[in-house]
């Protein structure tokens, strides 16, 4: 048995399309842009949903170097990912979320590409955020 | 075919666990509580992870009550979710994302326990990131 971690935070949604967040005492605000009917106040939630993979992989990336016993310095990450709006609006046969999400990774760093591929293949095995997203995850919805 | 929409994001590691990340004009500062050795300057990825949830939960909320003609006012999300962190230390057999997330949902609306209802099933299908996290997504990581 490993540490069991409690994560949790609490969001009011105080119009149709913005979102405020508040993690310990941290806020996000999220908001849809106008071509989706919000006013722009924030990223989106998909926005902070690719957000979120990054900060998990540039952690794991780290964390796991230094196991390695690889220097790595800065780490420039882009992500990128498609979705059909069909889906959201309701097309039975298409998936709402994301089809695909592909990440490229810039590691400033002395090691050689084979070390940096082992490094890779090892944070894709175990980010969190990514095991979420590749994996199925038990989501429940409970009104009250 | 419905309308593709394709979404990207660019993040800088600046340290091995401040994330900066950059979604059109907004930025996002992802780090971790010094418990898991960063410097608390920002919310961590996974809170990221289930505030992406909840903003994408309330405007597909707000959209779907609109479609159904429910009146829907405020809506209080609180998520919830735990992860073991022996998986992301490396435990062959333990998953390092979330085991399970559980959402409560407390609307501010005129309509019947029924029609609520009706309207988070509606959610739960097609909500993006619920999908996302719900059902397997590929993740690729390439390095640069």
């Amino acid at each position: 048995m490993g540490k069991i971690m409690k994560v949790e935070i609490t969001a009011e949604g105080y119009s149709p399309t913005k979102t405020v967040v508040k993690a310990r005492n941290f806020e996000m605000v999220i908001d849809e842009p106008p071509m989706l009917g919000g006013k722009d106040e924030g990223a989106n939630p998909v926005e902070y949903l690719l957000g979120a993979l990054s900060g998990c992989l540039n952690v794991m990336a780290h964390f796991i170097a230094k196991e390695m016993g690889i220097e790595l310095g800065k780490l420039d990450i882009k992500i990128e990912g498609e979705l059909d709006l069909a889906g959201l609006m309701g097309k039975e046969d298409v998936r709402p979320g994301f089809k695909w999400i592909k990440v490229k990774m810039k590691p400033e760093s002395n090691a050689s590409k084979e070390e940096l591929k082992k490094l890779i293949e090892e944070v894709e095995k175990r980010c969190p955020v990514s095991d979420n997203l590749r994996n199925e995850t038990p989501v429940e919805i409970e009104l009250e």
